[in-house]
């Protein structure tokens, strides 16, 4: 399969549920600016038309977009790692979370913050929204290892998306200490540890690029 | 099954899943302002911490929360009624049609718009984005009767959301022919007539009781 993403953006939950299934995948990188892949400086958005990552193209040359979409399919081809659910409840729970993390997290608080055109008043008026989203979590994070019983998908995109809190000033994780010590233990994980590992490399890179261009 | 709603929110699309399914359900309105149910006053916070609608429970006292994995668990539940995906790729597309509506159209466009709260620098940044999604949406009903081959409730979540527009002047249809073309013929389905009809009634109320309040 081939992986198109963008260094530490949220397709990285992708990579790391290829990691855990132990399965070879193709990492495709995009430059987020200019939308190019860059092994070969073709237009991304003849793959996926909105530009987005991740997009995946299947062993069949299917392409399929949308991040939950891609983890369920991911998982769902490599059912001996575990990562995906089984049974109707854990299905809907795992669904669930990742609908909770794709809407509050990712879209409802994190783009807006991590947006370097979003003006003063549209991210004033994310954080007022979506910090309380941040203390429901921490509550769930209480007494739970992970988001359903055992490492999942969700877990996946979950790190992915607080990772970003490292560029987000305004979140500071110590106000949510099950979320803090969540993201620490996660992170500490081994395949979390190298995706985390390669992309940041990937990123200094990403940015050392944009910057010679600018 | 109890499936908390408030009228014309997204949970509207859940309800259009059971009319489908032919399926018996307890409808339990929540007041989006005052989030207390409305047929005994209890706090809806008390059933989901976020206070968001839809917010199911299941015959065996269950909750589930967040509209992908609500309609995808209904849609499980009576696999009679076709509303569900059946099959790996299918089931990748249904995925794929839920994430895309629920975090680019809903969060990322509807929400900011439709807020009373937002300013206009965040709603101008909204448009700014969103508008896009709506582009490739348009393309993509060119030549497509329902977002899968047959009505799936990515259906009864898009027109859901589709309706808002009638809410949001910036918004306006005859720039999208195909989701106009789209959204005519899908309202007219029994199911979806029917639940439009009953929840812009219900809607009405909401408004006269908040203006009765006020």
């Amino acid at each position: 399969m081939d992986l198109y993403f963008s260094p530490l953006a949220c397709s990285m939950a992708t990579r790391i549920a290829f990691y855990e299934a132990g399965a070879e995948a193709n990492y495709l990188e995009v430059d987020p600016q200019t939308k190019r892949v860059q092994a070969d400086g073709s237009d991304f958005f003849a793959i996926n038309p909105l530009g987005l990552v991740p997009t995946l193209r299947t062993d069949d040359g299917t392409i399929l977009t949308e991040n939950a979409a891609i983890l369920q399919y991911v998982a769902g081809q490599f059912p001996d790692s575990g990562i995906g659910a089984s049974g109707v409840m854990e299905r809907a729970r795992l669904q669930q979370w990742l609908c909770f993390i794709g809407t509050e997290l990712h879209k409802g608080l994190f783009v807006p913050l991590l947006s370097k055109t979003a003006p003063a008043e549209a991210k004033a008026y994310t954080l007022e929204k979506g910090l309380s989203r941040l203390d429901y979590l921490d509550n769930t994070l209480k007494d739970r290892e992970f988001l359903l019983d055992r490492f999942s998908v969700a877990d996946a995109y979950l790190v992915t998306v607080i990772n970003w809190t490292m560029a987000t000033p305004p979140i500071d994780l110590a106000k949510w200490p099950s979320i803090k010590a969540y993201y620490e233990r996660t992170r500490a994980r081994p395949s979390i540890a190298r995706a985390l590992a390669e992309e940041f490399s990937l990123y200094k890179a990403e940015l050392a690029r944009h910057k010679a261009a600018a």
